[in-house]
């Protein structure tokens, strides 16, 4: 049986990025990764700037009052040079008059008429950004690669772009399988329950940075499930379907993915839970059977789904990535397989700390509840003191 | 000067919780917080349940050929009760039949007719999810304060809830002021620069969870910015001023704050950067008047604003949370005030480390564009030591 780190090359190599799109800078592209190297049009600041309030002055003048000859205001052009025994006030912002060299702050001066008494000496650049301190024309400010973060906002305003080629967010598509299922609208009957996975896997996808389209459920009917598999196939990025993918006489997802033309590269990964685990791809669209048990669906997409998603929108490294964070309490387990349980990051005057959340093997949403992160543990008997750091998995990250 | 840790009890002191909206459990109510506590309307599963392909049993009875007397799919209802001698196959998600209380999986047994072979002992329970062991009916299931997890998607689906109340994303309003300054889209004349802050200012409100619209730019003229203040104020829970807060001339805007009705609370903070850092209220409006320097205006804004946003949002415990995380390398720094550096988390195979960005006081915005994390830092001489814990703020949780 496939181990996880295989099973993730076999999904990541099978993965490609999506084509880029153009998009505004807009709240909606936070999280897009950008597709081409962005350059500066300018020289930034386009001229020397004061960044203080205060006097722009010659720091190789000694005189300690000087004439102030003219007011610049930020957004305002000097119009006559400082000399020697002069002054100009300057504005946050401002540019610096040919001459002057140095900025002395407001605060630091006493003014009185047109003359303004400084402080000496003043050392040549104080508070000036020097003309093209920041960027120069031409040169890339926004790499290829960069993840839209405020700052990047920021930087490819100062840039003049306001729109920008990013790899997409890619589109998945939700079919939650069982002929037990009902909508959570429903009040389930006799041998029923709502349909939780669905929407458990329309926030994981959201959360991945992914759009989510839940295509209901499919029932334990081959033409049906047919349907709704081809409906997925042709709209989306992604194919997830969850349940339906273990050994039972009545799931027919194995057997309709094939003859929707859908390549199977595997069905199962040695891993708990969510051993059953169908990854398969029809051209570029890619398809998992997740498992129906919440709990195993979740792990599985955090897993393999997630890292794909990433990867199709650009993410040079779509992980997952493990980071390793001491226990807060004592750890002893014995699992079959290696074990992906739910735990809890908790911020600590020492330090960051991982609690697992005392699930080892249940279908129980509840527990999932207040976890934020996965902890990675080996096949067979488990056991850790306190502080001991395991490989931990940062959900929101 | 008042100090960070107690400007930000006025600012919290001054912060409420928005009314709370029902919304749908679709991917946009993702983080938002339940305002409610949310109670299951059913026993979860509704019945003893298999979660296993396989055969339902007697635990108490002895015999290996048990003689197979219905086929219960998932969605169905057994019809007649297991007895001694018997078992019935079930399928994952099918109630148990009455009588039996243990599952025996498929791939332990040997079928020939509608006889099977199965392995002794089996524990009673074995593979059986008892009726009520997620949930009972009128239990508290996703209680007020927890947030929109896709876990806690599942669990509303799970107990029928499509829709739920939570409380809202704040609406904050963003007025970039200046007169250097042109929109992103324009080409800056002489002396002028492109609103950066505008855009970045966006992107942190749509990081914190909130919404953001831009008012555009506030011209360093009384009147029109007085206008664009009203607007703010009258359409949204937070107004956010980037620029005009120093003590400068032309810098209007404690004025116009105050004219359009603003109670200012404080107007300086002992921190670097961002020392001038205005914090206002009309009625439970806040306003936050934030330096024009991209890196102090975005140090400002994760400090205090995010802060605000999150308890508005109905977030427990608002942050800013500072985690304690060792430094890659060695650091030596003097600042006069407790100084707030951009950083760079690094998951290594030791642990989460912290990387100062190298930014000291500068302006600029390329320095924050690898980062996502703040580190605080004593006023005075810091000189700590490769692996030395320091205060870090990570911005992406």
């Amino acid at each position: 049986m496939l181990e996880v780190a295989a099973a993730l090359e076999v999904v990541l190599g099978r993965t490609k990025r999506l084509a880029p799109v153009t998009v505004p800078v807009t709240a909606a592209a936070l999280g897009r990764v950008v597709a081409i190297d962005i350059a500066s049009d300018i020289d930034s600041p386009p001229y020397a700037k004061s960044i203080m309030d205060g006097y722009a002055v010659r720091s190789d003048d000694a005189a300690v009052s000087l004439t102030v000859v003219e007011e610049v205001a930020a957004g305002r052009v000097p119009t006559r040079p400082v000399g020697p025994g002069q002054a100009a006030r300057v504005m946050t912002g401002a540019p610096i008059p040919d001459g002057a060299d140095a900025v002395i702050p407001h605060e630091e001066t006493k003014s009185s008429g047109n003359t303004v008494q400084v402080p000496r000496p003043v050392a040549a650049g104080k508070f000036v950004l020097a003309r093209g301190r920041e960027m120069r024309a031409s040169e890339v400010v926004v790499p290829a690669g960069t993840i839209l973060t405020p700052a990047a906002f920021g930087l490819l305003a100062a840039v003049g772009r306001t729109e920008v080629p990013v790899y997409p967010a890619a589109r998945l598509a939700i079919i939650s399988t069982g002929d037990e299922l009902v909508e959570p609208s429903a009040c389930p009957g006799p041998g029923q329950i709502r349909n939780s996975n669905g929407p458990m896997l329309v926030a994981l996808t959201a959360r991945a940075g992914a759009e989510a389209r839940a295509l209901g459920i499919g029932r334990d009917d081959k033409a049906a499930l047919a349907n709704l598999v081809r409906q997925g196939l042709d709209q989306s990025n992604v194919l997830v379907l969850s349940g339906g993918v273990s050994a039972g006489k009545f799931d027919f997802v194995p057997d309709v993915l094939r003859e929707a033309g859908v390549e199977a590269h595997f069905h199962k990964v040695r891993m708990k839970p969510g051993k059953p685990l169908l990854f398969g791809t029809r051209s570029d669209t890619l398809v998992f059977g997740l498992p129906g048990n919440p709990v195993s669906s979740f792990v599985g997409f955090e897993l393999f789904v997630r890292p794909a998603l990433r990867k199709m929108a650009g993410v040079a490294i779509p992980g997952p990535m493990f980071v390793p964070v001491p226990l807060t309490a004592d750890l002893a387990t014995e699992n079959d397989r290696p074990t992906y349980a739910p735990a809890t990051l908790k911020r600590t005057s020492g330090g960051l700390r991982v609690q697992p959340a005392g699930w080892f093997g249940s279908a129980d949403l509840r527990g999932l509840l207040a976890t934020d992160a996965l902890i990675a543990l080996s096949a067979g008997v488990v056991s850790f003191a306190a502080g001991f750091p395991v490989p931990t998995l940062p959900l929101d990250f």
